[in-house]
């Protein structure tokens, strides 16, 4: 337990990361925006996953610690900035981590308050992309679940693999590792081999 | 009770058919971002009204059901997609249906939970409009309520439609037709005969 | 409280005042939309505050004069919509105002709820920016805190002010007025003299 709540602050601070880094190459937004971006990036997905299950105080707002994690994401981001956009490849990874992570918590608490497995799976979904979906909206850009590669769809397949494992007893520790594994490595094989799902319908088709 | 439910599953199914359609003209999202898109149209609404009301379980977190007409609309949507698209007139008839029964379901939920009637007539208009906002804000579109045809008025009009016969002890099932009808009414001379409300304001006037 | 009271019908009024002007520059929605607009301006703020604290019912939910407030606002705008117009750069005083009221009523609410007063001062800044930044999504502008004024940024420092008041146990109507005047104070200095935050980080730096 210890040790997974210092993975979920962790995991906050590297989305306040990434919600900084992308808030400022396009409107460069001043210190407040970023922060103000970062910030929703990091508590968007797992308040909304709350909000609609009812389960309440928010994460943040009970802790205050997710708030200090955030403010270090964005202090970070700015004092390193111009390294962390050079390793862009390998924040992807890191990206990935964190969506993972989020994932795995999220049907994991779901699954605790006692909702059917599929809603629990569609909450850890919730919980890794709504931040980014939320900060796309605000800044008026097509939220990054409509882009081609596999990115939802990776959490998705995660958490029913986390399903799985929880259906048949497996052992806790072992579940989060495997299905975070799942989801880190579709993820890497899709950006990898440019793997998209199929269209809904072609252009033109008749 | 057993009719409603019924009902309220098949509206669900719609909005979730007419969410990707919708969402298939424009940008062409793959399966995940149509199901997407079809789910949040489908439970967007109910789920604001919900959440306004601080109403837990959601419906469709305390209902799976309502998760597998969503599904089941999604693949109808993409079994029949050229046929739903030549119906489109027609379907037309079946959407305005979708947004009268919901109205009337958002109006009746708001008022067994004891709010003024106003505000039940408002979460009854939420109710059938808010998941087609959503899908528009996260298409990036302007939201279909701020287009020139009687849209949300018309549910307004239902739901305080449905509020006199309810004062006045009018039989459920009596209201609950009458006003459904009156949306029904409403919508479709307003698209017969192309009647919009007033400008609030024209251009240029002093 | 009587008075805080009839402060907060004023501000809800004011606030759909301004959302009723703003909508009506762009687009030129009809009647529906403009007080559709005015609505989600004046109540969105204290909603989201509301919702993020599990804070239930909404203020607006429980009490159908904070509607009453936002009608009486929509019509006042109609009624005297040149001369609203003309009065823009006084408005923009009352308007401080309005954002100044919702700051300190929101912090006090979350502070008297028993968060954390960090996550109490963001919550006063919520019930001041957040109506605007919804009714700037729906209707596709980039949101008014990602301009170069500062604006959400008087609202945090005035909530501070409160927390730093409330600490010494400073009388509540005194600390009211005091970091009140300090968000009027630093939002009409900025505006005045052009101030802005410093960016995160400048175009083309290396």
């Amino acid at each position: 337990m210890q040790i997974q709540y210092i993975f979920e602050l962790a995991g906050t601070a590297f989305f306040a990361i990434s919600g900084a880094l992308a808030a400022n190459q396009k409107s460069q937004p001043d210190w407040f925006g970023v922060t103000f971006i970062g910030f929703i990036t990091a508590i968007g997905g797992g308040s909304i996953r709350d909000m609609l299950l009812g389960s309440y105080p928010l994460v943040w707002i009970g802790d205050v610690r997710f708030l200090y994690a955030i403010f270090a994401g964005v202090l970070l981001a700015s004092l390193f900035y111009n390294q962390l956009q050079k390793l862009r490849k390998t924040l992807f990874i890191f990206d990935t981590f964190g969506i993972a992570l989020f994932t795995i918590i999220g049907t994991e608490k779901a699954l605790l308050l006692g909702v059917n497995p599929l809603i629990a799976a569609i909450m850890g979904m919730f919980s890794a992309i709504m931040g980014g979906v939320i900060r796309d909206v605000l800044t008026n850009e097509t939220p990054v679940l409509f882009h081609k590669e596999i990115y939802a769809t990776a959490c998705l397949a995660g958490a029913f693999c986390y399903l799985l494992l929880h259906y048949f007893d497996c052992d806790r520790t072992v579940s989060f590792l495997l299905s975070g594994l799942a989801i880190l490595l579709i993820r890497i094989i899709a950006v990898k081999f440019n793997v998209s799902l199929p269209k809904f319908r072609k252009e033109g088709t008749d």
